[in-house]
């Protein structure tokens, strides 16, 4: 039997800029390298893909297990309304996916700690 | 003599959410206490305080030297292009403060180094 495997997707703002998008693609590619899970990279909003097409894509896959990683350093609307009301829509659309979405990976103690040890040699 | 001192601007993009503001000051109050130069927090829109009002506060305690830090994980036209225009219009207004704004800080290697570990353990 197969073992469920978790997918991980970073989810960023997103921009028309594509000199916006390209960290995230890096960011992506050095997250993949040092991880044994899936890992996808989608935008809320402005570009592609968006969480829709990155959902449509690990069920697809058959995965089950899907956590939402939001490289945002705090929550407010888009967190708190415009993604959830998104993920309401795909658990509609994929009842077989189980889909979490975690808090504010910028707001993670250990980014704080590594954020205040980088400013202290500023 | 007194030895010019540096002092440094968190900046984060603003948000009328309240729930979305807190987080950004519990962490400028982690940094100012692990930290020898005066720590400020600017919102770039939406919310107080402004750059602008910072940076008259940082004028009246003659400071000299500023560093702007974007909370920000990548720069797209609010880092590239809002952002040097209120600097801008903010060097003309206040011609003896240098002022200097760095990438996003959520961009630094120590930064996506903590993030692509902390998410090995997810």
């Amino acid at each position: 039997m197969q073992q469920q495997k978790k997918v991980l997707v970073l989810l960023a703002h997103g921009s028309r800029d594509p000199r916006w998008q390209e960290p995230f693609h890096q960011l992506t590619q050095q997250i993949i390298e040092n991880q044994s899970n899936p890992v996808y990279l989608a935008f809320m909003e402005l570009c592609s893909p968006s969480l829709e097409e990155v959902v449509a894509q690990v069920d697809s896959q058959q995965y089950q297990q899907l956590e939402i990683i939001p490289l945002f350093f705090s929550a407010g609307r888009h967190l708190r309304h415009d993604v959830p009301q998104q993920i309401e829509e795909l658990a509609r659309k994929y009842p077989q996916l189980s889909i979490h979405l975690q808090g504010p990976i910028g707001l993670h103690p250990k980014m704080t700690q590594t954020l205040t040890e980088l400013i202290q040699d500023m």
